[in-house]
């Protein structure tokens, strides 16, 4: 799959006060792991454990919805207010450390929580990464 | 309209560490909020004026995503991380007091932004008091 | 709670082809319904007999996640297609009978589950009287 | 960007009733036209002749919501029911078949609506095909 993040960051009429590469690498980040955690939750919805995935399948969710709603405010990068910004990324680097610990503590057991925990992990690094270049 | 959100605390099986009543305010404030922005980005949309309102058009659609997410995660109230609510509420703190000053300083000229800076400030101080419940 | 989405779409400044109180009851639904499933999803992952609701608990997370963008397509309602909001009332619909159903076969043993069978009802209700609307 | 899509669906422990590569498929375009049209929305927000763009942002908007509601949808495969599947599918042709109509007719113009209302016919086709393998 290729995304048109970078398309369309290069075809926008308006000036981007932030590094573009680190922007998009961000926003594909966000979304892909929102993707995986949705699909993570079902997954683990699926398994005779379910009893024992619960704190998992709660902590996929949130991530989910964080990431996606973080990458759409991303997406706005005109309309670019740094302290939104800042703190939605707060949240993301803060809810994918939770949901990349608790899944990679089932990766040995589980492989589509190992497959979670690295998008998770990749997410996490992404938007320290885009934090750092903001400032 | 009448939501459910506190019959579902209500009957909820686990324990919540939170003051019930706060939380339900606070999710109550955020799902209105979502939909009064939802609903004032398009109201902006049809003024013969929206060359001057795409600053509160994206403030209106950043203020909405991030409300909704929001609403979702603290209804998952048992899986409770403390850090991941308060990194969001503190994102909605941020985007409820921006959008209500974009909106609020178009009050006197349309109605449909008087109403909506209304929600975000009564949001804005629902997120404000939930936080300081939790700590 | 009061939803401002009335005051919404008497405020909106373009045409609206579309009878306002049903609109406005049918929004208001779904954003009640969605906000329920995500809380009930919540409420049966804490139950002891999870292992027995996982079909509940993907109905809801699927409920939620329809209804939400139902309400946010309806809240454009200037730009409206009519044959968008139908094919997704339709899907509403659908999937809260679907909800609706399988919450109310648990309704006597989970309280949360009674109370979310009646907010998918209602919203089911309330598409189909807007679907009607809309002819 | 590499999407775990298809990894998550080889490693799901349930049975999965369709075809995973047309899953796949579908999943991965519908994510990727959902952030194409968000960012779209806001470069038209940001184009001079905004005024006359208004019908191009809302259905944007739509398309997003839509796309994004259905990607979660069908993600959580195993829970498969194929009457709300193909509901959302339907959704999602109507609103891309729109959407990149409305970009299209401007893809002389804004660079940014050629590359969305490409993502959208993407999709529409993707989800016309998976329609087609539920049967």
């Amino acid at each position: 799959m290729t995304t048109t993040t970078m398309s369309m960051l290069e075809t926008h009429p308006a000036e981007i006060n932030v590094d573009r590469g680190k922007l998009a690498v961000a926003i594909d980040a966000l979304i892909a792991c929102a993707e995986t955690c949705t699909s993570c939750a079902d997954a683990c919805l699926s398994e005779k454990s379910v009893a024992d995935l619960t704190k998992c399948i709660r902590a996929n969710m949130d991530c989910a919805d964080v990431c996606e709603a973080t990458a759409r405010v991303l997406s706005r990068h005109t309309g670019y207010d740094a302290n939104i910004s800042r703190a939605l990324l707060a949240a993301c680097v803060t809810v994918c450390g939770s949901c990349g610990d608790e899944c990679g503590s089932h990766a040995a057991m589980h492989e589509h929580c190992r497959v979670c925990a690295e998008a998770c992990r990749n997410c996490e690094q992404a938007c320290r990464d885009l934090l750092a270049a903001i400032g």
